[in-house]
């Protein structure tokens, strides 16, 4: 089944002008934060979009929406409910379908030809289910993410059947459940903040986010729940992500996007510039 | 005499989201651009800042400005007139004082231990002049410049007296008004972005503004007949400016600013392990 509908939620007013900072593209083309997440998702052959936004950031972000300002469609979180709530504000929306998921402050530079939600929905499409990116993490920093535990699937490299699913674990929890083989030792599959949900996800948040388990305002609860039901898979994503909320997170995109782009010559040579001469001043 | 007034120009439409892009300070503290612009007033002792803006603007400013926001006094520029223009509109604001003045779309980054705004106010004060922040600038560069011409004022390196001042001068121009006794071969004194100018500047405007003279739309002009009325000095600013409407600006505004901060180590080991993981891949 081709997925046609992506959802990118945005609605944390503490993050709300994030979107709207610009970046300079591989292209070399100026655009919002905003707009490069509406390409990863369009690049991945979505044809409409679904955006959870704080009501006062319709207008802006319509602006900062490019070409894509016609595929959109804004739903109002009205005041701020968790991340698990403010997907699950989209079922309607995204009705009986399976759909690619962003989060609004990320992004993502792919270091293949084909873009970090085209490798996911790929795979989603070829496999008929669900599919979270994940990227190997080092120990210390799992704490941050959710996390995922599971085994090969299939004898392709870097595609895993998810059985665990935890949010923000201890490295003692993620030896206990999330040891992956193959993965190198200290390692651990963490969520890359890209998703391919099949619809059942829904009906699972509306139980979910009326508990209290551990999780449940994040996606993790409900992943597990869906990985105990249906078929999910995990694929380590050939790129980086970078969480532009982070300190000195647009700065790193910024630089990423530059050196894998056609401005990495001229790039290269200002950092080199700049760096020498900071080191000498 | 004390400069308590500055002066900044933010009116072009084009630019209106450039001083809401957010920073990173040498600090550590994440900041919008135009917080960092004040920052730098500020530090020079100035108690009142004009700023000259489209009416759209006013209110996403105010939110902008920070700690800064009670030191502020916006002056519309109803539709776009020019740089000389904009400058005018603050002659009542202002008074019979000189001013600092700085640009909404620049950041200093200083090399010493006290601002860019600081090196020029002191200079101003000590001399009862105006002052025109420089910098020495490759021939091949100074096309997109304003420029001056003049001698070594006193026995201090890096203070000149100005004679002459160029909008966008050609390199042949330039050799032939433009010769400081001093720079390196192929250099000329370019414009920082920061100015001190005394109040005449205003009665100059008035005819220049009407005029069609080269440079009647930008400083230049005004600044010429300034130098031949009243003492005007350059100075060459030990720092660096960033053009932040321009490409990639942003992003090298940061790591000067990174690289001159308290961050320098954490994002000089981020920027390796990025340069070498794209080299790589």
């Amino acid at each position: 089944m081709k997925i046609r509908k992506a959802l990118i939620t945005l609605a944390d007013p503490n993050q709300s002008t994030l979107p709207l900072q610009t970046l300079i593209d591989r292209k070399g083309d100026r655009k919002p934060a905003l707009e490069l997440i509406l390409d990863e998702a369009a690049s991945a052959g979505i044809e409409e979009i679904i955006l959870i936004v704080c009501p006062a950031d319709i207008e802006p972000y319509k602006k900062a929406a490019g070409k894509h300002r016609e595929s959109l469609r804004f739903l109002e979180q009205e005041s701020p409910a968790g991340y698990a709530n403010a997907i699950l504000l989209a079922k309607d929306a995204i009705g009986d379908e399976p759909f690619l998921h962003l989060v609004g402050d990320h992004l993502c530079v792919s270091n293949r030809s084909i873009s970090c939600a085209q490798q996911l929905v790929k795979v989603a499409e070829q496999s008929q289910s669900s599919v979270s990116g994940v990227q190997a993490t080092r120990e210390n920093l799992i704490t941050s993410f959710g996390a995922v535990g599971g085994r090969l699937e299939g004898r392709e490299s870097g595609l895993y059947r998810v059985d665990t699913v935890l949010e923000k674990p201890t490295p003692t929890e993620a030896e206990l459940s999330l040891l992956v083989p193959g993965l190198r030792a200290g390692f651990y599959l963490c969520f890359f903040g890209i998703h391919v949900l099949s619809p059942t996800i829904f009906e699972i948040l509306e139980s979910t986010t009326r508990s209290n388990e551990r999780g449940a305002r994040s996606l993790s609860l409900a992943l597990q729940k869906l990985a105990e039901k249906e078929k999910v898979l995990a694929l380590e994503i050939h790129g980086d992500r970078f969480d532009i909320g982070s300190e000195y997170g647009i700065f790193f995109a910024q630089l990423a996007l530059a050196l894998s782009g056609e401005d990495r010559d001229k790039v290269m040579s200002g950092l080199l510039e700049l760096v020498a001469q900071k080191v000498k001043s």
